[in-house]
């Protein structure tokens, strides 16, 4: 299978350095409107210890809203079950950065994966300490998961988003008018915008994954969430992870996912595989356009969907 | 593992039938609200063949919209993939009988699964015949993949959503307006409430949903559907099968799941089982209370769940 | 005055010959939009008895929603107050055939004028008996009020719109599941849709609204409704009589208003003036484009707004 | 007539003061809560120069949204017809303080007195000063309108809803993301929320409205605005013055008005009346509701709604 592998990811990456349409750099922070459409970079850390990339696979990019996944991780850890009174686990069906749901829904967001949510997850985490405390904290969790010290905040995005963040500054306020984000507004954006200015290459990425695929277990062995709390953040991400192409990207690619909109995308195969693809350009969905083709023909070569009969390794 | 499912199915069964909150059984269509609701029956057909039951899993009920998989499928052997141009496929966010949406989103519906995608899909199916014609092809389909020619409609039932089927009769109608119906309302909901109201066992349905475990394939070796079909249901049966509580059933059970209003479930475990439970009283989004519990638990004990390392046999 | 009202008519009338955007005829159902665009007819109908015309005043144009004002009398005159259980009296703040508002609001129609508020004043009109019974009380009722018995229904208008009458099923079927609509769907829109139907010149118009200007008496003096009932009619028109364009008419016309697909807009002015104008272009709201206009002029040159003084005879 | 209406007054204030059901002190924001809710008064300021006053008609209230009649007066000023470029003109469908609405149309509030039109209307009067600068023009207005100079900002409620100020914090970053709000959005909620909480009594509230029934005139002769705006503000008022409950009190009161939620209502009759009442307690639909009962009760006594023919002095 591991040569197949790598003829899978070679494959893949002639393809999408060919592809001619490459969708759009995200445009409203700033900082990210930078960014060249022509990257391309996958990796795939698989179940039994190997690593396969392709492309840039060791460029840096931000991995804005893939942070969600491991604040999520953390916040169940700081709170557990307690944390489904404040956020939902459904799909929204909306945008991902809409605010009608918390109008209907009284301030609870549908989701831990939209922008509301993720807010909500942010209050969680910052348990009182300035946002510092939170990001050292995030960034100690993603350096022990991926085995890599060299992970950092890109201030310059962190800025840019504070700028622009008007919409967050929004569902952050309404949410705190329904006393469900209990710290001071600025503080929680504070914290939020800096764990979306994370940079990780996609082979960093891939390895912060594992635990996900191993049923809870850092490679190293240590237990980083229960079997049960793994499996739902995975349906978290199925259900939830792509904003509302949610449903089109479990239809197409079929693997537990969460995208953001610096152009990565985090995808998982329980016991098989944590991925990681990066390019810029979005689709109309707002993720990545080459990252979701990639993924689609990876499932296609490998029949890694979770809804097919696993394949013998 | 036969021994142990025998067993896990048994103590599913102890634990259903000595549960105190049933929930509450459907009583907007008043045949339905006549169903007692003590029953309980569970069939597990396994991808190796067996069948382990439990309960009252030879008893009929109606199962109303788990008949929506099945007329998918045959809508999708009739148009391919045009049929997307008519249905979404992305979680809707909002209840099964909403026309919120239609009206948001210009007469498409989200999802094959809620009433309005499934009306379009029975319009597909009608393909202009009467509708008796199109419910006679679903009954000899269903009678093949289960194996079973003793499949049949409930008339009462049928007769007794059509005379309380005004916001179904509202949906189609809002539809044709936008030319997304395009037979006349009248023999779509025909044929549409005489689907819902076939009546099988818990043991017929686990056997008529044994393709989507095996990659599309009845096991007597015909094909029924290609394995990206298969897998391309399972997945619309994950994220859109149990309607606004689609991401807890994913959260919670882990399966592609088909929920009906007569308090079946269809699930299903890629390359591991087709399972149907039954038990009448619903859970305040509408699905079976027990089936789910007792879902919920098999998953737990047998590890069945696509968001886990696959478990050996 | 008069003198003044005949030159200002005239000049209306000039002006709107000349004009050069009128609108575009309403294609949604397919009798209307066989009608020219370059009509235009006015009437005054003042509280001292005199009439002014101008342009084709006696052409008659099909009323459509301009109907529900009268219809609005007739179930005030049946049910009294009660109607208000079954019908809100708020501007909707959406479009004129819009479901959403229903399913947020329990199948309560926000007011009488949107057209599922005009199905449920059809619903109580029709009181048991056949449409036909109906449709013959309000001709005979808008006979009465303009004095002339020459009113009658254009057949092949009301079957075109039965043809094309999805939407409007739609909202009856969803009101018939809240039950607020109670009779059979297809007598009531039978009512209605012949309601609609119903043709009328300018002049027939404007002497059929006298009563609303004239704290509604008839100019024969009887009394149609009481005064109190007559202000609450106008308050009415004025706050949705104009779709989700009714703050545009208050705000630049200033009177009391209801438009028709049609073409045609009844406007008063309470003590003063009974007022029709037609011209079949609509305006993107969906309002008579010239009409509009007309009307504006004539409140400028008149002194007529509700919302300014009095301004002497 | 005077006499008349000094006996109208007085009967109004007996039985108010008689009420049982006064509603409910709105609560969210807590120096408002703390008012108590037996008071009344009433304040009818002529067009012939009377003033009738009756119950606590000197005791000062916080004036809240009534601010914004005057507010939307100066913006006008400022940049006349361009402001319907940034607000609507047209009922909200919806709750003062709702965000959906925003959501589906692009940042553009669709009346200037919900509240997030308001903000945007405190935007354009900030006009690149410091907030103390517009609200010291709004008190000069104020002032010169009432012709009296002891008008001032209770600064404990403008603390009061700053502290609480969630949900227009919110609001005012949401527009803020679409570039309707253009300044520093603490700068602009400091005005708005400073002018919310000015205080009147309600002779002094009565004197500030007469431009509004005298065609835009100040009693000195002043013209404080076109009689063609003095109109349109009056529409305003009575399409969009009391939120989602303009319609009602258009059907039963007959007056443009403009509630604020201390209690306090002005109301026009132009050419006649202009009149304020203030009682804290409020009805379901946040306006006052003795206040509400007041207006209704002299206009049925007076005959002074709009809607009815002009009674004889």
């Amino acid at each position: 299978m591991a040569d197949d592998l790598t003829d899978i990811v070679a494959d893949i990456v002639a393809t999408m350095q060919g592809a001619q349409d490459r969708g759009r750099v995200a445009h409203y922070i700033p900082e990210l409107a930078k960014v060249a459409p022509h990257h391309f970079g996958i990796a795939v850390a698989t179940a039994d210890g190997q690593m396969v990339t392709g492309g840039e696979a060791d460029l840096r990019f931000s991995i804005q809203s893939i942070s969600k996944v491991f604040a999520l991780t953390l916040a169940l850890g700081k709170v557990g079950d307690q944390l489904w009174d404040r956020v939902g686990r459904e799909p929204s069906g909306t945008a991902f950065n809409s605010i009608v749901q918390l109008e209907h829904e009284q301030g609870i967001p549908r989701n831990p994966f939209i922008n509301a949510g993720a807010i909500v997850v942010a209050d969680v985490n910052l348990s009182g300490h300035q946002p510092r405390v939170a990001i050292g904290e995030m960034l100690r969790f993603l350096r022990y998961l991926a085995g890599d010290d060299d992970i950092a905040i890109n201030e310059a995005v962190a800025a840019s988003e504070t700028a622009s963040g008007f919409r967050n500054m929004a569902l952050a306020n309404y949410m705190r008018a329904f006393d469900n984000v209990r710290h001071p507004v600025e503080l929680v954006l504070g914290a939020y915008f800096h764990q979306c200015a994370i940079e990780m290459s996609c082979r960093q990425l891939a390895l912060a994954g594992r635990y996900l695929m191993l049923d809870g277990r850092h490679p190293d062995g240590g237990r980083v969430v229960s079997p049960r709390r793994a499996r739902r953040i995975n349906a978290l991400m199925l259900t939830c992870g792509h904003y509302d192409a949610s449903g089109d990207f479990a239809f197409r690619v079929g693997m537990p996912g969460k995208s953001g909109v610096g152009g990565g995308i985090l995808a998982i195969v329980p016991g098989r595989a944590s991925i990681a693809v990066w390019s810029p350009g979005l689709n109309a969905s707002g993720n990545s356009q080459l990252g979701t083709l990639a993924l689609e023909e990876l499932s296609s070569r490998t029949g890694w969907s979770i809804f097919s009969p696993p394949v013998a390794r």
